[in-house]
């Protein structure tokens, strides 16, 4: 335990400069969704990459994907102890609406004890953590405690479009005995919570035309057909009433809840009430039959991310758009299958066009759902970890949000994925005023540090 | 006649130079419905009373409305004879889509026979052969045949919101025999028309909240509202699937239809083939029971202008939106009014709000509709001014479009409103590439010069 101890002083000695490291990062404004921002997103990874290679970590390279670049580096000098592969993502969500920032996205501020900026909790923030307390290994004890490679990648908000292709390329290159993420997020502030589960994504666009321009409604209106109310039409038409997707099949192959799980579930005691005030919705929504909390983490979705078409400004502008569009994203549980959700979606959406709309459906990014096997002696550490940094026994959970990595890794290497977060579900990963909790900046460092240290011992009976 | 063909030989001679000041006009970007643009649309009015006080007409003013100023000018010296306010409008609609015009907006461009501006044919180029002509007159003949006051607005395209209240106050000042307004359509290139009814317009604004702020889709999806869906299933709700409007109580108050009246529209020979095939549409769409003629002409609508909601840029933002908003008009015909009509969208809507979306309804612009006999000489004589220029036949009809300041003019001054008017149904108004046809222009110059010299004779036994 003095290895320990010795690497927790030297991180909180050098708390203020690593936390001044963390703000140059968030101020990279690598938002991989829009092109205009392809060199800043290139920056960020060219910052990661110095910053690995200064700690002493080797064979550091930007790695080409095909889309934004993936940053590689390792350390593989603990002959006959576990290799874990670290994964995080440097690429953060667009900004907009920028102007109900408090403080400018990329202008990293401390209010409170947050730190503000886009990426500081998603997922820049708990990407650093990895960088730091391995680092300081290194620089510490001149070594590190096991064999690490580090996979970086610059595209997971845009759902990792190219990663899945590059690693089945280069999967030996990848090589390791588990994979370890923190992109997942506490149940409290207080309650540490080892993820087994994941949601998966399915995510399309809808484009409708109806003619070929806009055309006025004093004129035309009540002969010609409208592509916004059109575009509204198919949006309506995926729900019924009672919050349940209306898509054919879409519920076909989802595998039932245990009561098990439910009971789980149960204990993690969610208030509903606390939700709705925290996020001031008038109601809650959706299907019927099961808890928030079962909906949000293991029952699939389908939601519109933004609809458009027509007059926005001002006033009034009495035309008859000829083109609106949405953008749709399912989240997918144990046994869906992205593709088969958007033939399914895609199918619905022909059948649900409104006369005279010609509708394209594009198909964008997807990500299988997954589920670990949680007595894994690495899931079984990371609850380890987390009390003795917390002083609070972690739950094992399922999350609902979506990480298409995941998947990809366990299908092409077919080892765990063990996913201890540090970020809180009410941290605005993809809203305005994005923050990370500085408590849980400090209490992560502490979980790694404890974590690879155990690491060896633990895995070494399996 | 020797004086109407003296005044169309020295339009003809100073035919170019017209144009050019037409032009000059055009290129001020007057968008009465945003805001950056108010110093512009003064600008515009500024323009014309200069033009009209050069010409010879007397106390020119910017006359102070509450919104965008209005332009007044006489010319008095006809005793005896009748006096004709003539209406235009010098504001213009907004330009976006921007990037689809094919010369800039305000860089008036002459391709073809045509004169492409925003602008140009709704409604400058119309108001500005009134200006034209009766300056004409003024300088061949030193003085006029008939009495004029100008009533050139400013509002027109945001509802002309502040024309009523104004005229209220000051009807004295605009007693006349009769309204003459070129903001009508010819019904083809050369099949001049009489307009002798307009639908009324209501028009409003929903705006929908769900939560303070923008969700993440992985964490909160199933579970909380979406303000997106809830906007798409507030527009889909108005119509039925036939194409109908399902807002209660709409039709309530239409006045059919006579048999007259459809034989008059079937003697048009519309043919709903050319529209489909010009406008590139899939399919016609609206009201079972009636030709896409009378449902653009003498059907009340409600149309969808705008809607918009959550993230609309490339790619994939897994967010839920919580606000979204859509913009409607209503075409409204006798005897709907426009309030009552507003009542009962906004109760539908209301009653049709998705559980959790806090719905706002913001009523914007209105007018009622108007139909005028159309047995009164000064509506006669416009269908002989018209044959005069286009050797055809005028027809008398009805369409689709509002201008409430017709419903203003005939409650507050009990006058015949004559509309003749010059632009084509193609002409995009409302929409990217905007222009007029300058076989129009030069028609239009010696239909109204016939028009005015023979209104004295024509309204002599009346």
């Amino acid at each position: 335990m003095d290895a320990i101890r010795e690497v927790e002083s030297y991180l909180e000695r050098e708390r203020d400069a690593l936390l001044e490291e963390l703000k140059e990062l968030l101020s990279i404004p690598s938002v991989s969704a829009l092109s205009e921002h392809r060199g800043d997103v290139r920056r960020a990874a060219e910052w990661i990459a110095e910053r690995l290679k200064s700690a002493g970590f080797e064979h550091v390279e930007l790695m080409e994907t095909g889309g934004h670049p993936l940053v590689y580096a390792d350390w593989l000098h603990a002959d006959g102890r576990p290799t874990v592969l670290v994964y995080g993502h440097y690429d953060v969500q667009p900004v907009d609406p920028v102007e109900l920032w408090e403080s400018p996205p990329f202008t990293p501020t401390v209010r409170g004890n947050k730190l503000y900026a886009r990426g500081a909790s998603d997922d820049k923030g708990p990407t650093f953590l990895h960088i730091a307390v391995l680092s300081a290994m290194l620089k510490v004890q001149g070594r590190l405690p096991v064999n690490v490679k580090f996979c970086i990648e610059g595209e997971e908000e845009v759902g990792s479009a190219h990663l899945h292709s590059f690693l089945e390329r280069t999967r030996d290159k990848f090589r390791a005995d588990l994979v370890l993420i923190s992109d997942t997020t506490l149940v409290g502030p207080n309650q540490p919570a080892v993820v087994y589960g994941l949601r998966g994504l399915a995510a399309a666009q809808i484009d409708v035309r109806t003619a070929a321009s806009d055309l006025h409604s004093g004129l035309y209106g009540g002969a010609v057909p409208n592509a916004a109310r059109s575009v509204a039409e198919i949006v309506a038409s995926f729900h019924r009433p009672d919050g349940t997707v209306a898509v054919e099949g879409f519920y076909d192959r989802v595998r039932p809840l245990t009561e098990a799980e439910r009971e789980e579930f149960a204990k993690l005691g969610h208030d509903e009430g606390e939700l709705k005030r925290s996020l001031q919705l008038a109601d809650l929504w959706g299907e019927p039959g099961y808890t928030a909390l079962e909906r949000m983490c293991a029952r699939p979705t389908l939601e519109v991310n933004g609809i458009w078409g027509g007059f926005q400004g001002e006033g009034t502008k009495t035309v008859i758009p000829c083109e609106a569009h949405a953008k749709i994203t399912c989240r997918l549980v144990p046994d869906q299958d992205p593709q088969e959700i958007l033939d399914l979606v895609e199918r619905h959406v022909q059948a649900h066009a409104p006369k005279g709309a010609r509708v394209t459906f594009v198909r964008q990014d997807g990500g299988k759902p997954y589920v670990a096997p949680y007595d894994h002696p690495a899931l079984q550490l990371a609850a380890s970890a987390y009390e003795h940094a917390y002083g609070q026994k972690a739950v094992f959970t399922r999350m609902g949000g979506s990480i298409p990595v995941v998947e990809t890794f366990s299908t092409l290497l077919h080892i765990p994925i063990v996913m201890m977060g540090f970020s809180l579900n009410d941290e605005n990963f993809h809203a305005p005023n994005e923050h990370f909790s500085l408590d849980n900046f400090d209490k992560g460092l502490r979980t790694l540090t404890y974590y690879y240290h155990q690491l060896p011992a633990a895995m070494s009976g399996h």
